[in-house]
């Protein structure tokens, strides 16, 4: 196509638009909240983007939350490449470092140099937990899940026999990113255990 | 559960975010860009939101991008109650209001009041188009299904027997939000028309 002015910028951007859609098939281990099927990275995104309007107000005072649906919408991007690991493998978990690496050069890499680079500090930005918005942002990415294993009685936890010390570990990032939530998803591990859909190890 | 402060709120808040996982279920006529299954509301909201923060230079100065992808995150939500209405079906899109009405009465009435009300507003302000965060968010809303006809040689078009005279009058609504983007959809038009993949009527 002859798009001008900008067109360059537009056909990178378009490119990138049209390589983004295979987050829709990336499919995680979790369902969905009424366990009909397994969820898939782009929905996820999604979902945890409407988390954080809905519960912003648990995150610390002051917190950007524009910027935390900005990381959330991108945050899943490399399993584009990199696939989901699932996050009670904590080998997968450590080999994956890599591969994301390069699939975050892969894909920023789509852009105009200057969106390449603002888009991978945000992805950059929710690995490495140091704001509070990244904080936040990894809390509700944990957050999901475990209300989907709490609702499905068990869910993902029976089947891949996940204990509740393991689910415990996802527990302290939540709190790390937001008390009020934490303390919300121990109380949701007690009652799971109490009813038999969670192990103790 | 017993949650505590602010406990009320935060149950009210998980009701809600338990009801809006059914936007994951909300089929849409258009499907992925590979054309491999129909895709659904959720991952669709995403997938706009993705494209007003890499697209949004094209939007007129001064745009708030950032409310652009909140909006575009609810803008679909009443499609749980009211189901999604196919562009091209007149008569299916002018009975949609009211039932989008009661939709957005109940599922945002599960939050908190003030919670419930800027959340509405946001959709509001979406259906109304009379805020440029609006026409650009509607123009992304239409843009992308194109991208994904386009790209799969007339996809829904041909389905549906959709005349490029109708996809047109999609375009105008997209160069009202975006001049940049409307001049590429036209292109694309034209281009599904010489490949014979969209007939004129
Ligand atoms: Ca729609």
């Amino acid at each position: 196509m002859n798009i001008a002015p900008g067109g360059d910028r537009l056909h990178a951007q378009i490119e990138f638009a049209l390589e983004i859609d295979k987050l829709k098939r990336v499919i995680r281990r979790n369902t969905l909240m009424d366990g009909s099927r397994r969820e898939n990275d782009a929905e996820h995104s999604w979902y945890i983007g409407m988390l954080a309007m809905v519960l912003g107000e648990h995150a610390p005072p002051g917190t950007d939350l524009d910027r935390v649906v900005a990381m959330l919408l991108v945050h899943d991007l490399v399993e584009i490449d990199a696939g989901d690991t699932f996050v009670y493998d904590r080998a997968a978990v450590a080999a994956q470092g890599e591969l994301e690496r390069k699939a975050a050069d892969r894909i920023f890499g789509l852009l105009p140099e200057e969106q390449a680079k603002r888009l991978r500090e945000l992805w950059e930005e929710f690995e490495e937990r140091r704001t509070p918005e990244a904080r936040f942002a990894r809390a509700l990415d944990r957050f999901a899940p475990m209300l989907a294993n709490h609702r499905t009685e068990g869910g993902t936890w029976s089947l891949y026999k996940v204990t509740a010390e393991q689910v415990l570990e996802n527990v302290k990032i939540i709190e790390e990113g937001s008390p009020a939530l934490g303390a919300y998803a121990a109380e949701m591990v007690e009652l799971s255990v109490s009813r038999g859909h969670l192990a103790r190890s």
